[in-house]
């Protein structure tokens, strides 16, 4: 259970294509996973995501904790069974999310306390109340419980929180039982290259099963996640899948399998989807643009997602603004089938020997979403998030 | 084209099957036509509505007309090409819209002058101006230019309405020129006998190829609702469709079927599923009630729809409660099934000689609910829209 195999690498870059066997079905890496935050990848049926390709979701801890409970889900047999997915599922440790409480919450050496963002209800996630969570929901990978730092933070609090994670690391595997569930460290340490190698080689030392990076994509430049990332995965073990955590555009996903990363999940496809953002070979467009009023193209000539083979660009701008679910569910098959084909695409061309001339012709042709813009939506979820948690 | 066959009848009951040949498929009565006001059956892809059995789905032209407009559906191929439903369509005039609009609109005898709900525009729609539009959508069916009254109305209002409606009605006749498109004249008269006498002989003489029946299901009791309906159903020809506009839950669909309707739309399936209420043999589940929280059953036992061969109450539950899309579209996808199933089960007791004792049956075990709760839900929605259309 849980055999990571390697089966090929790329010769210019740190680039490789692999399997994760678990208990639903394999995981080829490189592997990009939709978010199901609360149960469901938002818009889509589990039947959509199996014809989308999706071979792995990611759900949310915090969010299941709160509503319906783990131990309502763990009554009606587990994750796979509730949301009726038969393939894998990663649940992440709810770290990040009572982190991002922010005033909400208090961190101790036992835990962080929290209220719940929904009713303002007390709870205390421990490592051991995390695992039990997770055990109750059954994943097949479980995320050990983390602190995230934000960007930027010092050096001093990332060395801090980071020494934390790692004696939560060890305190998530004496309280974790289940067999089959893989137990996944979390390499933190911030933006500092030294934090970041003694993070990767304690966690190595623990001998897990695969192990996550945190603590990146939280505010800081995309050169900078990109050389970091690349100073931390040097320090990570071969034999092990690497999951780097909340990752997921388009130019990341290229950028960081070229630096060794074999997992990722991401809101970003599905979220901007509902916005009316869609992937295209050459970046994102926006379908709410007037232009698109009368165009009867698909999103993209030759995409062979469901949405391109039936509906046009007027017909999707329409439902759009007309804030219909039905382009809700349209946008988000499109974006979501394109970071699929993308994956996929990756992995056939790290065994072919044409990974750098595939990752040549993206950097040549996709223009991605600069910094400055990158910032201004993250402070503005940020704002969100915090207005919906002020209870 | 647009023959309609009338294939077997009650002995007991006025009840009738039939086929209303249209140029995009047969239409079997009595039909239920899911309602999509804005070139979408709320919720569901077009490919989810055929699985469900529908033959026909109605679509708005005040919705259309104002957003995105009937000149841009046209140039795009028409609305079957735009939301890619390539089996029938019935288009409404948008009388009953326009009319609903309250304060936003004058009546006059060259049409009605509104504004739009959206963006406070100027509109007139006329007989001309409304097969135009109708026209430049493309429906199979398309409903004549009315004067909808309300309940209560003084039967000096609804002669006059009704008189006007009538010569409304030739001027439809005489504008439309599409001989792809059957034009439906509406009977109206309110809730006075002698009026809808009146009004059905009255188009009858017109020799359209089917008729609406309007203004019903405005408020009034049910009992007054059956009774109206069976002495206007009397009066209209034998030869042709009936079509009881925007009714449609499953005890008007067997009470109506059985004084003489062959076609029904109506948007309570598809809106009660939004708020988490389910059709069941019965009567209603509100399946936000806290008994489901952790209830592992199908909505119904023995269904056969996709939501209830995949998922529990619970699951249901939670993402209704988390207000979750996947919620709306699969408690949509129930209640579809349900009165489209129902609709089958009709067709196929008429001709059996079986349906007195499947609408006895049926009686005996559904809950409708009751006159009071309609009328308070109607309430809410009446001051939810015209909220909607404070500009």
């Amino acid at each position: 259970m849980f055999e990571f195999v390697v089966e090929s690498t790329c010769s210019d870059t740190s680039a490789r294509t692999g399997v994760l066997f678990t208990p639903h079905g394999p995981i080829h890496t490189p592997a990009f996973m939709p978010v199901g935050t609360q149960a469901t990848v938002k818009t889509l049926s589990p039947h959509e995501l199996k014809e989308l390709g999706a071979e792995c979701v990611l759900s949310n801890t915090y969010h299941l904790h709160l509503r319906p409970g783990s131990e309502v889900i763990a009554r009606l047999g587990g994750l796979h069974r509730f949301m009726g997915w038969d393939r894998a599922i990663v649940t992440d440790s709810g770290g990040f999310q009572v982190f991002s409480l922010a005033h909400l919450r208090k961190i101790n050496e036992d835990g962080i306390q929290f209220r719940s963002h929904l009713d303002g209800s007390e709870h205390l996630f421990s490592p051991e109340r995390v695992m039990e969570i997770e055990e109750n929901l059954g994943a097949d990978i479980i995320m050990a419980f983390d602190e995230c730092t934000p960007y930027p933070s010092t050096p001093e609090y990332c060395l801090q929180a980071m020494d934390r994670t790692h004696r939560w690391a060890v305190r998530c595997m004496k309280a974790h039982t289940r067999r089959d569930q893989a137990l996944f460290g979390i390499v933190q340490g911030g933006v500092y290259p030294e934090l970041r190698e003694q993070s990767a080689r304690l966690l190595a030392g623990l001998d897990l099963p695969g192990y996550g990076i945190g603590g990146l994509s939280v505010g800081e430049p995309k050169v900078l996640m990109y050389s970091v990332l690349e100073q931390t995965v040097r320090h990570m073990p071969v034999s092990k899948p690497r999951y780097l955590m909340g990752v997921g555009s388009p130019e990341d996903l290229f950028e960081c399998v070229a630096r060794g990363v074999d997992m990722f999940d991401c809101v970003l496809p599905t979220r901007i989807a509902r916005n009316g953002a869609l992937f295209t070979s050459t970046g994102r467009m926006n379908i709410r643009n007037a232009c698109y009023l009368d165009d009867d193209a698909p999103v993209e000539e030759g995409c062979r997602c469901y949405t391109c083979r039936h509906f046009s660009r007027a017909y999707l701008r329409h439902l759009i603004k007309s804030e219909e679910v039905l382009g809700l569910r349209l946008t988000t098959i499109h974006n979501l089938h394109f970071l699929l084909e993308l994956a996929a695409r990756i992995r056939a061309a790290i065994p072919a020997g044409t990974f750098p001339s595939l990752l040549a012709d993206f950097r040549a042709h996709y223009t991605p979403v600069d910094d400055e813009a990158r910032a201004a939506n993250r402070a503005a979820r940020a704002a969100a998030f915090r207005r919906s948690a002020e209870i």
